[in-house]
């Protein structure tokens, strides 16, 4: 048997169909965020697709705390949560997180992806005869937690709450349900009708289990997310986010009832089994949330170079996305292309960014994603859209009607 | 439908069978390990279950490592490896991993139970009509990896030779296989026949995938673990390991073939969508992967304090399981009796350590479970053993032979 012969040749196809990651060397560097320095290219760029949405990751606060939890309590937890793993810096973040969402519990996991995949892989397995009513673009963390827990799982159309509901409906009404989906979807920006699946969660004696990602720190007047933003957190069972992303830091979490958190503390292989995040992590992760609670600038400041950057392309017609939060979807469309113009931006203009192709999105939706921060001057968006203006002259790409 | 309830009832459940996990609160402080301030009882206690088996979590070196790279590059990576999140550190770390064990190449995970489940449930997931062969002993993160994976599994007899080649035989040349082990198995301390098992796996056409995390920093010459030590690392398909526990941080790994880590990285669900490690995780490991390789101390000392531990157990009379490991098992043999010990041992001579019970080990075996490491001292050994043998003389329980 020749096992790299075989990996090779699946490589190979992604290769073929021009799906293959090439990974960027960056360096970060605090306090010049959104510019880094390329290892790739040689030089200085300015990064348009992290995740630190609001450059919480270089904030003053967050790394004093870590700086200072390290030098007290070291590089690691030191075991799982269970077995010597638990940190006052955890105990003081969770309670901290459930606060935050107004609910009785939270907890930590490693990652944003463990903490959907766990839950979801635990409670759906769990809860005898569960049927778990999954939103069609979920993302992978709650698609590979759901298929884990051997559950039946029902997909209904993306935002689509007639579909929801129809199958609701024809669900016993003592089978144990439960409603997945997301406040704001990564790739187009698009938000959930919150409300009207609690409606029908509510109605049909379903639990709702909603993934904050790429809302938390960003929404809402303490940073809890759309839910806090509309009024809805004490409607949903569980609320998922992330120490990642809008806090800069790294981890997931959960919060919901003291019942459900202990459930899954107490039953979840992944979070038993894992040797606790640094208590240093949980202690920037903490510094952020509370820092963000507080703040409105980071807030405002993603919102206006949001605004600033539709706007920009708008007149310079390059054709967007639009949507209700920070995320900037430019359509292209084709693959090649798509790779084509992010090389271009790097190489010739300095714009980092990554294209956006199948499997991540459908074919024929390849895109360059932009997620403006507070971070980016009006100047750096200016120099972006005269970028991209340039290549779509130079290589006659549709314009939007709106320029 | 009352959700709340049927999780408290599972929990309820924990509860009457005495396998309900209390966490205990600690504060770790740099410099002082394996001491730790106990929250729930207010004092300093000496731990005596921690992963951190060589104390790297609070080295001077690595502490600097991440302080610096903290300074420099912030709190979190900023993206997931293929979008923004690849900094120069995990490069760097991947390579240096590489290298330890005699690979091609290695790939970063957030956690060591990350890299096994991701591992394992891509490659046997589409490695056409794959067969997993699994020790009986395996961690859960293989087991669910495995699982999650959908493949055949077959699990054989725990570190059995002979039942491994009879599965083997049975199963035709052209189908591939993974023989799934570990090295050190954690909670006997036992260790497998590597040599064994990959002259099988080359006499059958198999893969060796082998679970390095109780293991790596602290055998063989440069710290790559009990491959390296017995000469095999070269006959190992993949290596496993972890960046916690021996390096003190946190994280995990595999190091392989270039295509085979590459094929990870490419499919890897649990790898593509997670952001990635902060960099100053990576700088921190790196720093702790590269002191151990070159200095010898702390593989001495940990020896020195397991061997001194071990003979005082014998000479207290205290039970306690044989093997060529840095773990020493103290058999209790129930749940409540090993829950009641480590109660006392913390709340009337201050040492810390969790009762190990079912599910965690098979009823009838239930365990406390000793890893001394070279920063415990012969006075903190002696003190420990003392408290074993007043419990063990104020209930009566029975003594070792060797007593």
């Amino acid at each position: 048997m020749n096992y790299d012969a075989m990996f090779q040749s699946a490589l190979d196809g992604l290769h073929a169909d021009g799906s293959y990651r090439y990974f960027a060397e960056l360096e970060r560097r605090a306090g010049d965020f959104p510019k880094a320095f390329h290892h790739g290219i040689g030089r200085e760029v300015t990064v348009w697709c992290s995740n630190d949405y609001l450059g919480m990751g270089q904030h003053a606060e967050v790394l004093a705390a870590m700086h200072k939890a390290l030098a007290e309590t070291g590089a690691g937890a030191g075991g799982t949560r269970n077995i010597s793993g638990t940190n006052h810096y955890h105990v003081a973040l969770e309670k901290e997180l459930a606060s935050l969402h107004g609910k009785e519990s939270a907890l930590l996991f490693n990652s944003g992806y463990l903490s959907n995949w766990v839950t979801l892989g635990t409670i759906a397995a769990r809860l005898k005869g569960c049927v778990v009513l999954s939103d069609a673009s979920n993302h992978a963390s709650m698609i590979e937690g759901i298929r884990h827990s051997r559950a039946e799982k029902q997909i209904f159309r993306h935002n689509d709450v007639e579909d929801l509901e129809r199958r609701l409906k024809e669900i016993p009404a003592d089978v144990p349900k439960i409603i997945a989906f997301e406040s704001v979807y990564s790739m187009d920006g698009d938000i959930a009708p919150i409300e009207a699946f609690c409606d029908l969660a509510d109605k049909y004696g379903a639990m709702t289990y909603l993934d904050e990602v790429h809302a938390v720190g960003m929404y809402g007047e303490h940073g809890a997310g759309i839910a806090e933003k509309l009024g809805l957190s004490h409607r949903l069972t569980v609320i998922e986010g992330t120490l990642g992303k809008g806090y800069g830091v790294v981890g997931g979490y959960i919060a919901a009832s003291a019942p459900l958190c202990d459930f899954v503390r107490s039953f979840g292989s992944g979070f038993i089994f894992s040797t606790a995040l640094p208590p240093m992590i949980a202690a920037g992760a903490l510094a952020s949330v509370r820092y963000l609670k507080r703040s409105q600038k980071e807030r405002d400041g993603q919102q206006r170079a949001v605004a600033y950057m539709r706007e920009a392309l708008d007149r310079a017609g390059i054709p967007h996305v639009q949507n209700d939060s920070h995320i900037v979807p430019v359509m292209v469309g084709e693959a090649d292309l798509c790779r084509a113009l992010s090389d271009e931006l790097l190489t010739r203009f300095g714009h980092y960014l990554q294209p956006i192709n199948y499997p991540t999105v459908a074919r024929g939706t390849e895109r360059l994603r932009l997620t403006p921060t507070p971070l980016h001057t009006n100047e750096d968006i200016d120099e972006m859209v005269v970028a991209l203006s340039t290549l779509w002259q130079e290589r006659q790409l549709k314009r939007s009607v709106a320029a």
